[in-house]
C-alpha cells in the first residue's frame, strides 16, 4: 500500500487506467472520482475504476489527487480543490504540457504548491473514456515528472512510486525541457496530421481523393483520429515551442520543395536516407 | 491458365507477391525472372517466386512482362527489351507515378506501346525484397491502370484478368488524376514524414527528442523508413502535381500556424475536429 486514498479527478482512459493498475498492484485502498459527465461516472463505477463518486470536500481529503484532463482546465479545478485539502495530500497531473500547468498550480495552490508534483505519462491512444481504461496501459511506458523547487521531495516520492507501481518507468525532466521536447516528437506531428486530412476533407472531390488513400496514410493520419479539446488546448498551453517546432518544419518542407522544384535528385536521397537511417536506430532502441 | 509465361523485371516485394498469387490461383505457368542483383534472384528462386532466371531476349518472349522497379529505370529498361518483345506480348508495370512511365513507354516502345498497360498496385510495405514476397499481398487492394487511347483493349483485358486472379480490385484512371491523387495521399505524406524524421536526426541534441517519441510518432512516420531510391524516383517524376500538394499543405500548416501564435482556440477546435470527423468517416469505407 502506497496511498490509502486516491482520487481522481477525471476518469477516462488516463485516470481510469492508473487507478485499475494501482488497485491490481494493491497499492491503493480506495478509489475515489471527480468529474461533470454523470455516464462517465457510472461507467468508471462500473467497471471498477472508482470506488464511489465524490464531490470537491472528499476529493481533498485523499492522500493523493490525480487531474487527468485537458490541460485547460487544471487551474479551474485546482481552485475547486484547494480550499478542501487536507495537510500531506499530495496532487499530481497527466497533462501533456508542464510549464502552463505548473504556473496554473502555482497560481491555484499557494503554500500548497510545494505538494504538487507535475506529471505526463508517455502513453494514449485515439481511444477515449472510462471504457478503454486498462489496467496494463503503463507497463514499459515513460512517465516524465517534472518537479520545481518548491517541491517537495516527499511528495514527488509518492507520485514517482504510484507510477511505478502501475508498470511505468519515471524520468526527471526541467519543465521548460519537457515542453520543448514534447512539441518536437507529439504535438507538432498531431498538428501535422490534422492539417493534412483537413485539406483533403476540404476538397470539393475530397472523396476520390481518400478513395484511393491506403495504409500509409492510415497510420500517417491515426493521431488525426485524437480529441480536438484535448489537442486545441495543448496547442494552445505549448504555444512557444509548438511555434518554434512549426516554423522548423516549415523550413524542412521548404527544402524539399527546393529539391523537388530544382529536380535535384540527391538532395532527396540524401534527406530520405538520413530520415530513414535515424528512424531505423530509433526503432531499435525502442519498445513502442 | 491466363498466360503461359510471366517474365518479371525486378523480383522484390511487389513483383514476387505478383508471381506467387498468379501462381497459387493457376493463372500462370512459368515464371521468369530479370534483375541485376544476382543474390536477390537466387532468393526469388528458391523462396519460388520465379521458375528462373533469364536474360533481356528470353524475357521478351514472355505472354506478360511486369515492370516492377523504381520508376526511374522504366525507359532503360524497356529500351532494352523492345527489341525482343514477341508479337502479342503484353507489358506492364506497378509504378506508383504514371503519366511519366506512360511518356518512357511511348518513347522506348513505339508500335509496340499499344500493348503497354500502366499499372499501379496499390499495396506495399517498408519492407521490400524477395524475402517480403507473400501470395496475399494483394488480397482485397485495389489497382490502378490507366490504359492510354492507343492501348489495345486486349490488353487491358488480360492485365486486369491476372491482377483480379492475384486477389486485386481493378479500377480504372486517368494517368494525370491518378497523378494528382497519389501527390495527396501517399507521396506528400511521405515527404512530410521524411521531413519530420530529418529535422530531428540533424539537431545536435537528437537523442533527447528520439528518446521520449513514443507510439504517435512511430506511426506518423512509419513511411519514413520507405527506400530513398523509390522515393526519390517518385517525387521527380511527379514534380508538378507533389509541387502543388506542397504548396496546399504549406498553406494549411500556415493557417494552423497563426492559428496558435493568435490563440485562436476556436479555429484550431473547428480544423481538428472536421479532420477527426473525416477521417473517422473515411475509415468507415475502408479495409486498410
Amino acid at each position: 500500500m502506497i496511498v490509502d486514498t486516491l482520487a481522481l479527478v477525471g476518469t477516462g482512459l488516463i485516470g481510469g487506467s492508473f487507478a485499475l493498475a494501482l488497485k491490481q498492484a494493491g497499492a491503493v485502498r480506495t478509489v475515489l472520482g471527480v468529474g461533470r459527465n454523470p455516464a462517465s461516472l457510472d461507467t468508471a463505477r462500473e467497471r471498477g475504476l472508482i470506488d464511489r463518486v465524490a464531490d470537491w470536500a472528499e476529493a481533498g481529503q485523499a492522500d493523493c489527487i490525480l487531474l487527468a484532463l485537458p490541460v485547460g482546465e487544471t487551474e479551474a479545478v485546482l481552485n475547486q480543490l484547494a480550499p478542501h485539502l487536507k495537510p500531506g495530500a499530495v496532487i499530481t497531473d497527466a497533462g501533456s504540457t508542464k510549464a502552463n500547468v505548473v504556473a496554473a498550480a502555482r497560481s491555484a495552490l499557494g503554500d500548497r504548491f510545494a505538494d504538487f508534483v507535475p506529471g505526463h505519462p508517455i502513453a494514449g491512444s485515439e481511444q477515449s473514456g472510462p471504457g478503454a481504461a486498462r489496467a496494463d496501459l503503463y507497463q514499459g511506458r515513460r512517465v516524465v515528472l517534472t518537479p520545481q523547487s518548491e517541491t517537495r521531495s516527499e511528495a514527488t516520492a509518492t507520485v514517482r512510486a504510484l507510477w511505478e507501481a502501475a508498470g511505468a518507468q519515471v524520468e526527471l525532466l526541467d519543465a521548460g525541457q519537457h515542453d520543448r521536447i514534447f512539441a518536437a516528437v507529439s504535438h507538432l506531428p498531431h498538428l501535422a496530421a490534422f492539417a493534412l486530412v483537413d485539406d483533403l476533407a476540404r476538397r470539393a472531390d475530397s472523396e476520390v481523393f481518400f478513395r484511393f488513400a491506403a495504409s500509409g496514410f492510415r497510420d500517417f493520419t491515426r493521431i488525426a483520429g485524437s480529441s480536438p479539446e484535448m489537442w486545441r488546448d495543448i496547442a494552445l498551453a505549448n504555444r512557444e515551442a509548438l511555434l518554434a517546432e512549426l516554423d522548423a518544419y516549415l523550413d524542412a518542407l521548404q527544402v524539399l520543395r527546393r529539391a523537388v522544384d530544382g529536380e535535384d535528385g540527391d538532395a532527396l536521397h540524401e534527406i530520405f536516407s538520413r530520415a530513414r537511417a535515424a528512424r531505423e536506430h530509433w526503432m531499435k532502441t525502442q519498445d513502442v
